[in-house]
């Protein structure tokens, strides 16, 4: 072992869960796995480490090299880092594409890293949930996934005041842009993408790029008003698109089932141009300082086309991020102090009693489903009590020798500072 | 997007958790986590990611390089995926030293690599239990940490015939041999290498390797008799070791606690010379088929030191993987039928009944606590059955246009094939 002292800091962009930190985190997990798996999603898992050749024919290899940790083996092979979940889950659906039961309803919690100046919402290694549902063209699978999110928030305590689904369908925008435009394909994907550029670049550089493409001030007016409409208004505008029959029948169900409220037709949400198919949305955080998209999601059609030739398994879901999440959840005022109602019980000791007594009370409370530990310390009894409180002990269990000679225990109500005294075999029941 | 195919397999030595893989690994680690934290260990976590400096200053450059899996990032910091997690866990107890609450109790199931040759039980991508006490020195909290690694065996319904706790200690260990071999301290320790290797070579390789140390026949048969002794007649040959105290206080306690029964002594267990320092442990499958030791752990000093000057924070503690664990639950059929108890519906769909109608039974359902999803599907009737069947699903609802109009709805049990008819507004109580 060397002498010289090494960082006990975690690596730039990472962090370390304390046992405070991991509960809360616990907690997160526990309450979005028990939603979704209500709703009948399985969780699924991959390895940490791809084959980079999965990022580079999703992302390109200039993007992948760049965004993730990636190295060489031994044996030659180019690995990565998963920056994230969705070239693995295809993979798996693409591995057993034959013998899988559609539609599949998966979910994963898992870590990835991204290669990036950490920043405020943005860390190099964080957990991303996703949610997915494979081999379902239909747009209740849409709606499925969209379900699982406002339930998902729903189950964190969050309401319609505190977060909105924008919702739009990437068949409708193209249509309704050509329709606008009037121009061949191309020239209606080349006025897409600077629409989907819109919110990044000033109104002067926006209007610049479309003049140039041949969109004057009429057009450019109709597609200025497109973000004022709501869903019947814009989808009016290209009646024949089956994207408007999707974001049609997607509302229809929505208001039918009381989950419009929670719900905005949106035709700002685009998610880049060249993955996405059909509905895409955002969910956005209501609060008016931090009114911003936390995650989004959408249909994709040909992910695992990449793997299995010919295969045409559609998918669409959504990921998000564990400090997405946090950030919402602290802006709401919706983390519980998890300690609250947790029972917790220390077994306070002295040196006169044997410590074989103090293990078989502890045994017992836990054979009862009660947390409870002997305190291992070395420390006298007021230092055990200060132990006890700041580790979140909801009671303590005093045996001294003139309790155990007349087989009864005193029990402390940390909160309340209540005392009682109970007979040693009936300690167990008393915490149940 | 490019057109040639890319393989479907996981990266040699790692795994797809495939939803029923996941859901016995996720009972796997539910298990562990209520036995552990029944009594009282706190979860922890740390990146995935450490400065390779870390293995570096517990193992030396040759082996952390070569174990691990290593890399240099943008910034020049050499960074290894974790191979163990004890390093990153005295990194945490160092970075907080002064402000943690001793006794420390925490557990930990990550995700790590190892660089090595795939084969059964060991993988390149694993996940590993670890359990630690710090800042305890006295043997309850080597008792504890036995006592939970029994107790979180006997929660996956392990006995005392399926697994066994081999105890030894080093200290008596280094003193029982310096007695015997009447050597200096770097003699016995040259003897104590001989001896940490018996296992991995022939009996006369043993014989001969001890002569050239000057271990005559003598004193060679009094080291063969300590393999067959009990702690008592072992203890008894050098009465004086601090080593012998901790083992009889530890066996003395485990006795009276009644769970000797799961203990052995045995002088074979010596884990290595550089790390432990005090009691070390491994716990053994008792299968005849498959005799031999799960995991281990024991009692380390320095660690934190590595980061802190004098720092003295001592440990104890295992480390598990979950091949391992997995390999012993199945050879002695310990994994039950996950499904087998689980309520999960499926609403079968016409498609004359509205969208909406499905959903809100299952949403009236899942409002209940009960798991349910709308068949999301395009197939037919019969289908649909199959495919709740081959998922898991114990029931399914059916209800048509009559149903509908009638305000009832047929549950049908998958098990026991029994159909009833269930009013409406009374199907989420069929199920609670």
């Amino acid at each position: 072992m060397s002498n010289e002292k090494i960082s006990t800091q975690p690596y730039k962009g990472t962090r370390d869960f304390y046992p405070e930190d991991m509960k809360i985190r616990n907690w997160f997990f526990g309450v979005i796995r028990e939603s979704l798996e209500r709703a009948s999603f399985e969780e699924y898992n991959a390895p940490m480490l791809e084959s980079l050749e999965l990022y580079i024919a999703k992302s390109g290899e200039e993007l992948a090299k760049e965004q993730t940790y990636n190295f060489t083996d031994r044996g030659g092979r180019m690995l990565a880092i998963r920056p994230e979940m969705t070239p693995s889950v295809a993979r798996m659906v693409a591995a057993k594409a034959g013998e899988l039961n559609y539609p599949l309803k998966w979910y994963s919690i898992p870590n990835m890293y991204r290669y990036e100046r950490p920043q405020r919402g943005r860390l190099r290694e964080f957990w991303q949930l996703n949610v997915d549902i494979f081999g379902c063209d239909g747009f209740e699978a849409d709606f499925d996934v969209i379900e699982s999110a406002i339930e998902m928030l729903r189950g964190f305590g969050a309401d319609e005041t505190m977060f909105r689904v924008h919702i739009n369908n990437r068949r409708f925008f193209n249509d309704v842009i050509a329709a606008i435009v009037g121009t061949d394909t191309e020239g209606a994907r080349r006025v897409s993408k600077v629409i989907d550029r819109k919110g990044k670049v000033t109104r002067e550089a926006y209007e610049k790029d479309m003049a140039e493409l041949g969109v004057d001030a009429d057009k450019l007016a109709k597609i200025d008003a497109l973000y004022t409409m709501n869903v019947r208004e814009a989808t009016a505008l290209c009646p024949d698109s089956v994207g408007s029959g999707e974001l049609l029948s997607l509302f229809d169900l929505l208001e039918k089932t009381g989950l419009d409220k929670f719900c905005v037709f949106d035709f700002g949400i685009v998610r880049g141009l060249d993955y996405y198919t059909g509905t895409v949305f955002e969910v956005f955080d209501e609060a008016p300082e931090n009114n911003r998209a936390m995650f989004g999601g959408g249909r994709y059609d040909n992910l695992v086309g990449l793997f299995v030739k010919n295969a045409k398994i559609s998918g669409v879901g959504y990921g998000m991020g564990d400090v997405t999440l946090e950030n919402f959840l602290v802006t709401h005022n919706l983390v519980p102090n998890l300690y609250a109602s947790e029972k917790k019980v220390l077994i306070t000791r002295f040196d006169d009693v044997p410590m074989e007594h103090y293990v078989s009370l502890a045994a017992s409370l836990r054979a009862g489903g009660t947390t409870a530990t002997v305190y291992l310390g070395a420390k006298k009894f007021g230092k055990q009590i200060d132990f006890a409180v700041k580790e979140h002990f909801s009671h303590v269990v005093i045996c001294g020798a003139s309790e155990l000679e007349a087989g009864v225990v005193k029990v402390k109500d940390l909160e309340t500072r209540e005392e009682s005294e109970i007979a040693m075999d009936k300690l167990s029941a008393f915490f149940e």
